[in-house]
Order: structure tokens, then sequence, then C-alpha cells
């Protein structure tokens, strides 16, 4: 297998990136990864980071989408820019998966317009892994690739989410649990309604109910699923107290959990390959694990799962 | 002034309402209170922490609504309930201010219909208090009242929240920041961005733009606007970092202001007269700080001002 990675993205490109890869390879991986990128800037970092040349080619490109470009604008004008190469790689089978801590919008567009959704899939999304307070890790999904949804997304996003908690963070049966404002049946808002008995008759899923704000660190479910306006506001409120517990030097186990560095990114669920989209303050370990994380979604054949699951 | 408390209505009732009681009184207020509940319970415990009889008139109840009972049948159905006796009081003008930690469908429905809403304000709303992590206090609003709204009801809760923050959080200038998942005009789902230009064009108000989940606890915004689906999702969560701390064996001055009992519950903001809505956990010291508040509310004239604001 064959892993792209865009050596042009993230704050600390590319540097951190060649760490990452460093540290990936020192376990002896399957796979072998193809760095898209400015030669002349890293051959001299491969080299002193000794990169074994049978582990990696490197594909030129020439120019970088910025993080602050409009996605769809960048994409079209940039067809030699690092993540629109690694697009085509995608989709031409030349690559089994594509990792960027690039523009996010840009990484979304191109999941969404070049490697294109599963049939079936009305609205691929994208989720953030949960720490939960005993220890176990969850999913949290929409985190604001779909800002509005109706119920019928909510619904799909529980059974790609259900399909990557079972697959990717190996929990057998995994609770499916609906962000809401109440317990009950039927409390909620509109879409929250609507999604419920949606939920509960979805056969591909471990429906467990409702869950509040305030049990979503506490392991309630192991999928929570959402529209992508609260399910944002949920991460990026979470990721802040990172930084508030450094600030109120407070270290747990626990809290330094909410790391988001660490996790190596959020793959775009519901599109035909892997893609990964890391955050831009991405570091050597965080590659390192996206790197491992699109080598299991290929291992898994989580895709191939998913296309099986939407299949009429 | 005289303020109305159900002395039914909590899970520690009655007597951590008198202890409460006990220790506004202790400070001399201006204000006396009507004590609405069973005579037989509430006479003993009066005795038991000397509460000056000149201070309190008993006002008897014979029902309870209890926490889980569906809140307009039982309003309908239970008209001697403290609850249902209390709206009474306030509405025929015989107390200046209620305050109940029972059923808070009752209490919402009660304030709705019973003191009506405020003339020109489409949906009242309930916010709680915000611990910033520089010390300062915000208000996030709506947190649970309306969980599905459109613009203009985000835009009146901006209003109604600035003369909250200013009057009683003594916040001179309060700014506003509307909840979303982008930094620049234009992001967000529908609702925020119908509701942007409204909140730019709002004159009562300073709107500072959006504030990400990230911003939340940082003192970007003094008064935070969001429907009450979102916002009840955050302030769940942000009362549930309260018990993990504890179990995390947490403790620093910021993160122990995550105690929510401690504020005293929130106001129903937008009708005619204070009405305050205790959680159900409320101990003594969130009973004083109700009290506290409510004396504060008719201290400021703060519902004449939200009155003023509203008249066309």
């Amino acid at each position: 297998m064959n892993i792209a990675l865009d050596m042009m993205g993230g704050d600390f490109a590319p540097e951190e990136l060649v760490k990452g890869i460093r540290d990936y390879m020192s376990d002896n991986p399957p796979a072998t990864v193809s760095l898209i990128g400015d030669e002349q800037k890293l051959l001299p970092l491969l080299a002193q980071y000794k990169i074994p040349a049978k582990t990696y080619r490197l594909i030129p490109s020439t120019e970088v989408i910025e993080m602050h470009e409009h996605p769809l604008k960048a994409l079209k004008g940039k067809p030699n820019s690092s993540i629109s190469v690694g697009f085509h790689l995608l989709s031409t089978g030349k690559v089994d998966a594509f990792i960027s801590a690039g523009n996010t919008g840009a990484m979304l567009i191109g999941s969404l317009y070049t490697i294109k959704p599963i049939e079936g899939i009305l609205r691929p999304t994208i989720g953030t892994i949960v720490p939960m307070e005993n220890g176990a890790t969850g999913l949290l999904l929409d985190v604001g690739a779909n800002a509005d949804c109706k119920a019928e997304h909510l619904n799909q996003f529980a059974t790609l989410g259900s399909l990557y908690a079972k697959n990717i963070l190996g929990i057998e049966k995994p609770r499916v649990g609906l962000i809401n404002i109440g317990e009950e049946e039927g409390k909620g808002n509109v879409l929250a309604q609507a999604a419920y008995p949606l939920l509960k008759e979805n056969n591909q899923i471990h429906f467990i109910g409702n869950v509040e704000g305030r049990d979503v660190f506490l392991d309630h479910a192991d999928v929570l699923v959402c529209e992508g306006f609260t399910g944002n506001v949920i991460l990026k409120l979470a990721e802040s107290l990172h930084g508030i517990m450094e600030r109120q030097n407070v270290h747990t186990e626990y809290f330094d959990r909410f790391n988001f560095e660490d996790y190596g990114g959020t793959p775009v669920l519901g599109v035909n390959k892997p893609v990964i989209i890391g955050h831009g303050i991405s570091r050597a370990k965080a590659y390192k694990n996206m790197l491992l994380l699109a080598q299991k979604m290929i291992e898994t054949q989580l895709l191939e799962k998913m296309a099986l699951s939407f299949k009429a």
C-alpha cells in the first residue's frame, strides 16, 4: 500500500512531516509513502532524517494552497498545488490514501468533487475523537462539514460512525447516542425529534437514545451524532480546555488526552477513498498517527464496508 | 420589596431554602420574603433556624408539582401547588419576584402564560453565567427554553442579554458575540448567517462578531448568543466539567467556578416580572444567591429597562 502526504500543508511543514515519516517508518510498516511537495526543500530534510530511499517516492508540486485561500477557487486555480496533485494521485489509483494538514476547505471540497461520495451517501462527514473520563475513546460527528443537516443525514452519520468505531476504534458493538437537550424521545429541536425515530429504526446501528451535553465525556455512547454546528462548537470548546488546563497548570492523565494535536487528524467519512485532514498545528506525532490511521483504514477495508452498508 | 419563594421546590427543600433565607437575612437586606408551602413543615424549620418573624410571611399551599410531571397539565391540575400560588402572587402584584427550584417546565410555562412576555418580545429566554478564564463573568443565552430559533429571536436575546450584563453583571458596554463555527461574517449555519446582519445593525448592543467554541471561556465576549439547542449542550457540558474535575481531584480557583450550584438559578428574561428558576440540586448558597439576584433585578429596574428597550 502507498499513502500520499501533502508535504507543504500545516504550520510546521515540511520538517515535522519528515520527522513523522521517520517515526512511522521506524516500525517497518506495510506502507510506503508518496511525498508531494517542493523537491529542493524536501531532499535535504529526507537526508537529514535518514528516511530510507526505498520507503518513499517524491512527487514534485510547484504550488501551495495557503490556509486562508478560498478552497474552490484555489483548487481550480492551482492544479499543481500539493493538494490538487494529491487528489489526482488518489482518484487515479496511484496511491491508496491521501493525508494533508493544509487548507481544510480545499481538502473537503477535493474529497467531495474528486474522490466523490460513496453511492447512497448524501453528505460525507468529519468527526473527532472524544476522550472519555473512564479512559475509553468515542467518536463525535459531524464536527463542521455540515452546518445544516436533515434527519436522514444524521442517520447516515450514525451508520458511518458505527463502522468507524468498530473497525478503527475496535469497539465491537458501538453504542450510538443522539446529542440532544433532553433524555426522552420527543425532546429536542425539530431536527433531533425527526432524527430519533430514524436512528431507532436503523438496524445497522445500536442506538441507545439521547445523550445530553453532560454525558459527552462520560462514555454513555461510543458514537455521538449531531449536526456540524453543535459538533463543531463542542469540538472547539473541548480543544480549548487543553490550553486552559495548561495555563491553570492542571496535568492529569485524562486531561492530557485533550491535546487534540496528538490524534492525527480526522478522516473524511463517506467518500470513496481514505482522505485524512490534519490539524494545521500538527507535529511529528500527529503525522505519524495520521499515517497509522490511513494504514488501518486500508487494512480494515473500512471504505469497502461503508460502501456495502449503503448498497440499496 | 417582597420576594416569593417556592419552599417545596428542589431536591433539598425546604430545609436548604430556610438556611438560604437565614443567610440572606443576616445581611439585613431591603427585602422581605413570602414563603409558599406546607406550614406544618415550614414552621419548625423557621423556628429552628431562627428566621425573624418580621422578615417573612407564610403563604400556605397544599399541592406540589413534582419534577417529572407534565408542566402544562400540572399547572392546570394543581392550582394550589406552590408554583401556581407563586405565579398568582406575582401576577396580581402581591410580590415583586418569584423564585423556584421546582419543575423547570412549569416555571417556564407559568412565566409565559401568567406573567407574559414583555410587549414586543417574541421569545423569552433563559441564560447561564459563564466563568471566564481571566476571572470575568459572561452570559450565555438561550440555554434551552428555545430549541429552535429564528434570527430575530437571537437578535432579541442579544438585547436582553446586554441589559442583563450591564445591570446585573455590572459590565458597562457588554460585548455581544454570536456563537458560530467560523470567524468571518457569512460563516456558519443558515441561522447564524441570518442572525449576523441583524446583530450588526442592532444599535442597542455592542456586537463584536462571531465567537467560536474555543472562545467561549476566554472572555472574547460578555454576552454569547445562540439558539437553545447549542446553548443547552454547552451549559450541560460545562456543568459536567465540575464533576469530572472533582473526580480527577483537580482544584483551581478557576475550575471551582464551574460549580453551577453556587450561582443561584437563571432568570427568565423577557417576561414582565422577575422570575428565577433554580437548579434542582440548589442548596443554601444558591438560594441566598437567587434572593440577591431577585433583589438586584428589582433594584436596578431591569425589567422596566427591558420594556423600554422593546418599545416601538
